[in-house]
Parts: C-alpha cells; structure tokens; sequence
C-alpha cells in the first residue's frame, strides 16, 4: 500500500495541492480538498486549522528540530556554531523532496497571504533559535544578530536549491552559503 | 507657528498615534483620528491609504534613500561596502526621533497585523537591495545574502537603539553590528 493511501493527512495534503496548483489557493475551498481526497471536511479540520494551514503544517516540527541542534552544541563552540547546526538540521528535513517544495514555493509566490504567512514563519524561527542562544547565555544583540544571519543563509540556500539542479543537495547549498557569507561580511 | 500646525499629514499621524496609545489601534477609526486632528475623513484618505498606512507612511522614502545609497558605491567595492552605505543612509533617516519610534514600536509590538505589516516592509527592502546589487552584477546568491544579512543587521540596531540609552545614535549602533556580525560569522 503506498504511503499516502492509509496517510489521511498525507491525502488531504495531495488533493490540497492538486487543487491549488489547477484552480488557485483561493478558488479551492476545504470541501473540495476534503472531497478531492474522499475525506470530509470534519476530517481536513482534525488535520488542518485552515487550508492555509496545509501548506505549513511542518513547520512546528522544523522549528523543534532546529532548536534541539541549536541546544546539542556544546556553549564554548559559540554562537554561529550551534547556528550552524540548526540550519543543517533544518537541511536534512527539508532536502528530502524538491518536487514538493518547488509545487508549494510556486503556489506561495502566486499569493500575498500565503507569502505573508512565510514570513511569519521564518519571523518565529528567528525569534527561537535567538531564545536559544540566549539561554547559552549568548549576549542579547549577538545572540539577534547570529539568528537573523543564520535565517538570511537559510533563506537564500533554500530559494537556490529549489532553483538549481538536481544533484544538488540542500545541505551542500546551506553550507556553501554560510562559508560566503564569512567571506563577503570579512571583505 | 510649529510645523505640525501646517501639516495635515503630521497632524493626523500625531492624532493617530495618540489614540493608537490611549484606546488601542484596533479600537480607532479613521473618523476618530481626522476628528482628533480637526480635519476631515477625505483629507486622512488623501495622504494615507487607511488607518495601518499612517504607521508605515515613510517607508517608501526609507527604502528609496537605501537604493540611492546603495547605487552610489563604486561597484569595485564589493555587495557588503554597499549594503553598509545603504544602511548608513537608513540610520541617518530613522535615527532622528527615538521617542517617536518607541511608540510606534510599542504599537506595533501589540498587533499582529501591525508587526506583518513590518516583516513585509523588511522583506521588500530586501529585495530592493537585492535587485540593486543584482544590477551592479553581483552574482545572484551573492547579491541575496548580502541583502538578506543587511536587513539582519538593520533589524537587529534598530531594536538595540531604541531598546539602549540616548547617548548612542543609531548610525553608531548599525555600525557595530556590522562589525560585530563579520567577528562572529568568522570564528
């Protein structure tokens, strides 16, 4: 049996996409997304707060798992460090399936709430791995600065990967980006 | 007369501040804040789009000054000379009225709405930035970090400015957080 067959958020997932990307995020309505994967839409509401909601229902877990890296660095390696670490975990997460990320990119450029909501997301990323460098007892604007800095890598090896071609892998991207961000803040 | 007496735009954001500050943004209309200001509700909607707008109404005048600043570094310099200038331009703008931005901020920090609003304004900066290395041929990725890391280190003064005491100007703290990000993404 295929994954998503017996996956009912996995299938409300699928239909959401499917319907997105054929009629528009806002022509698509919870009914129909229930109905596309033969659910209802008491079922799409156990899942998902909103159809929005559907298109970033991983980031709580991206954020728990970025914030456990941040946390197993030892404190002396320091702050860019355990920065480091979050984004490689965040790497292997989201390197898994380009062909997902590239269909739910396309359907976020395509609309201002959605890309409103990115925002935010990446917004509340920032804040928690700056909480977390602070209980390292990081100093309070070193510890803002190595998160936003850690975000922008995140951000730009993220839009390069879904970019580039497929032998590329999005931790090899996150890394490379980091050793040019050293690189263009020392010149 | 003071210039706030001739000004309809600055009376109704003064208006509008206070009442944002005395009974809550949510619970002001544009007919309070024009009513404050003893001019007309046709008069707010000619200089502000709506009752959010009054709070971002420089930000188009923000991000032209940084494009201006960023054009007018000789392209040899590399991408992070011009994001600096570009940043210099903005704390010379932004840092004049710490009062005034405290408010805001404090407005801001209690909305939801309000603080997407200023995530879009960032994020919008960053693309100009980007957009203006892009056409000093700094190579795409490049051109994204740098801008990206700017806005990391904009965001990052601004907060410490109006959080410090008010001996320190904002020009002097974008500076060290410049310096501060280029020590840390070295080590």
């Amino acid at each position: 049996m295929a994954r998503w067959e017996g996956d009912a958020a996995g299938r409300l997932r699928e239909a959401a996409m499917r319907l997105y990307g054929e009629r528009g995020y806002e022509q698509t309505t919870v009914a129909d997304i229930a109905g596309e994967a033969g659910l209802t839409a008491r079922t799409f509401f156990r899942h998902f707060a909103d159809k929005r909601e559907v298109l970033f229902a991983g980031s709580e877990i991206l954020l728990t798992r970025m914030v456990e890296a941040l946390d197993a660095v030892p404190v002396p390696d320091g702050p860019m460090r355990a920065v480091a670490a979050s984004l490689d975990a965040a790497a292997v997460m989201l390197g898994r399936d380009r062909a997902f990320s590239r269909r739910r990119q396309a359907l976020i450029d395509a609309n201002a709430e959605l890309q409103e909501r990115e925002l935010i997301k990446m917004a509340k990323i920032a804040a928690a791995l700056r909480d977390g460098l602070l209980r390292r007892g990081v100093p309070a604007a070193d510890a803002s600065l190595a998160a936003e800095a850690g975000i922008a890598v995140f951000r730009v090896a993220w839009e390069q990967w879904m970019a580039g071609s497929d032998d590329v892998d999005l931790p090899a991207v996150m890394s490379a980006a980091r050793a040019r961000l050293a690189a263009m803040t020392a010149a």
